[in-house]
């Protein structure tokens, strides 16, 4: 495996790309624009039917495993060698776009029917996955398809996770045809590469012209949850000065907390917020606000962490309000790993893309494997970054030469 | 009526007082304290009930007019004068106090009582009166029980203006007896003078030891509504110099608004949010927020509306965000009448106690009255400030002494 990757045995062409995009872009398309397709729902189980049809037809041996996840198998001619797994997820956010997770389940599918058509048998078995929750869209399911592969998922969470129907996911599950008491059978030891592609979703490629994205890191994520009490008083009758107006710290902290992210970057964002009493003549008493902070290196982001409870602590200290800050979630950095991003980055040169290293600030699937196995991911352009939106859009050229890139890294990484 | 005001013929004991505002503030009492009485609701009408039984025994005429205003009243000798009016409302906020309103019935009460009992009948008619809605805990009713008697009440908003479960106001009149039909002959056009003692609700008087106020203005108040306009964007993959965060425009705005109260006065309060689309990774693409300012003088309350509208189109210009200000509500200030002030003054120092004039942060059924007839108020100290809370306290003598002082008044109009 010290060999140089070689040049693509053919190209994914963008009519192909665009043929299977555009497809797949109607399972679940709204009537007002966008796409909803939430785990274990009607759009997704016709999605999950449709991706394997064209796996069965690419020449895929074709299963879903106890999750729904959908698995295509070219069955590898060597002995003792782990499976190459790529693939990505199949559920939007609603109102989502055709792209985000999609993509990567279609490049997949067209890079493995490419490589059977011109290369024949692999010598190391590959896997195209599309796998059935990522975005936690309807169940706050985490990653729940690529977590039951990796022998990650408790099975009693099924029946406690709840979508906002009451539905638990163990209900879904059976709602389609599988059987919860089974789901922890899902888990794979035999995978011991998965490399996934994936629409940037944020400009830097769109913007700077550059064809490919070669992921260096998955963003960590710290998810904190600010309390701040002050006191409820009458708008009318309390003067200024004698005020513990929750709302204004609460201001203060999120303009303060921006400006620390604008100084030290990357992102940080402030996106839930709850006010209370709520009354428009009411002084608020209570604010509970989030703060979504990233950062791909994990000593920053704990530091960042740090900082932001500080600087909380600070203003409300300075106008007589007590503040709580609760860290509610966090998602170390995943780096991916180095000999698969060279793998990845020799394959765009060898297809003559232009290519760049950079972090994802985005949470991804492989951030779940890459603990695990081997893990990287390549990125192609967002136009104008838009994302999680119906105005997410990749040109089919650019996702052709993103499979192409997956093809040539497949065919070096399985076809040795 | 230029004769100067004369020492009262006797004073309301504390002890009167006390056995009123106990007696009053234990119906409606809620187990985990605070009191709640909303028009027309069981607690309400065992409110309007006794405040009827006590106003008989006090010598006082009794009938319950159309909307149920309970009026107890004593005839005059004269001819051709018009009715001296005193009183306050019987309803309550959600969980209030035993003062806000009641105070104002149960002083007018008491000072009546004394006037008939000392000096036997006066000149010109008194009516103490306990106003059936001011708070519009209930109905957004918008002082029912005032505007029936001044003639502005439309009969038709007793069918459209309904509670939380659905119910008519015409409907909740006619559980207690009540004909909605007859509503609009509530209507006086006999009363000339109109005197409320209330509660201050505010700290001024209690922190400064003084004890009686007397209002020159009630305040002026515009309520505004302000949409903030941005780009939902990715938590992650939006660099936040490409970010229009709607929250953190908004906040620039709360924060300068508050400023702009603290430089120029007297209270604006941002109390009401909505932040959309809410979601901890998401950036804010909306946001709505109520702003309540308040000022005495209409020519400065005016500018501060515009200058708020100013402020928040500027910081949106300098964020790429849009905004737009409504203005939802606008009550102007209702000065007080001069003589009538100077009446109360001079009452306040033929009592021997100090008082202070001082404007009325918050709204009473006053400001209906003062356009069309002759209005002034006198405001006792509340302790702390507290008010709309099970706190809101005046103590026994401090409600004597107000009532005493109202009674000094009312002799000096009644009796001349």
């Amino acid at each position: 495996m010290t060999a140089r990757v070689t040049e693509p045995p053919a190209r994914v062409t963008a009519s192909r790309m665009a043929g299977l995009t555009d497809e797949l872009g109607q399972v679940g398309a709204l009537p007002g624009g966008g796409l909803a397709r939430f785990t274990y729902d009607p759009a997704w189980a016709r999605a999950a039917d449709l991706v394997a049809r064209r796996m069965g037809q690419a020449g895929l041996a074709v299963r879903r495993d106890q999750v729904g996840n959908v698995i295509g198998r070219v069955e590898g001619s060597g002995h003792g060698t782990g499976t190459v797994l790529t693939g990505s997820h199949l559920d939007t956010v609603e109102s989502g776009g055709r792209y985000d997770g999609a993509l990567g389940v279609l490049a997949g599918l067209a890079a493995v029917e490419l490589l059977i058509g011109h290369c024949g048998q692999p010598v190391r078995p590959i896997e195209v996955v599309a796998l059935c929750e990522e975005e936690g869209s309807r169940f706050h399911a985490n990653f729940l398809g690529s977590r039951a592969m990796l022998g990650t998922l408790d099975g009693t969470e099924l029946d406690t996770m709840t979508d906002a129907d009451g539905v638990s996911a163990a209900q879904a599950m059976i709602e389609v045809g599988l059987d919860p008491g089974l789901a922890t059978r899902a888990r794979r030891t035999d995978v011991d590469t998965f490399v996934e592609l994936h629409i940037e979703q944020g400009a830097t490629l769109h913007r700077d012209g550059v064809q490919i994205g070669v992921v260096e890191a998955i963003t960590g994520l710290a998810w904190l949850e600010v309390t701040v009490d002050g006191r409820a008083d009458h708008a009318g009758t309390t003067p200024m000065d004698s005020r513990r107006d929750a709302m204004q710290g609460a201001a203060a902290m999120t303009t303060a907390l921006t400006e620390l992210a604008v100084r030290q970057g990357p992102v940080l964002t402030c996106g839930r917020w709850d006010v209370r009493p709520g009354g428009a003549n009411i002084v608020p008493s209570r604010v509970v606000f989030s703060v979504d902070v990233r950062h791909p290196d994990h000593a920053v982001l704990r530091a960042l962490v740090d900082e932001v409870a500080v600087t909380c602590r600070r203003l409300a200290g300075a106008r007589g309000l007590r503040v709580d800050v609760r860290e509610a979630k966090y998602a170390p950095p995943a780096p991916m790993d180095d000999r698969l991003r060279d793998v990845l980055a020799e394959s765009a040169t060898a297809c003559g893309a232009s290519w760049r290293a950079l972090p994802s600030l985005a949470g991804h699937d492989s951030q779940m494997w890459a603990p695990a196995v081997p893990t990287a991911m390549v990125f192609v352009p967002s136009v104008d970054g838009r994302s999680h939106c119906p105005e997410e859009f990749t040109p089919a050229e650019d996702c052709a030469r993103g499979a192409t890139v997956l093809a040539t890294a497949l065919h070096h990484l399985a076809y040795p």
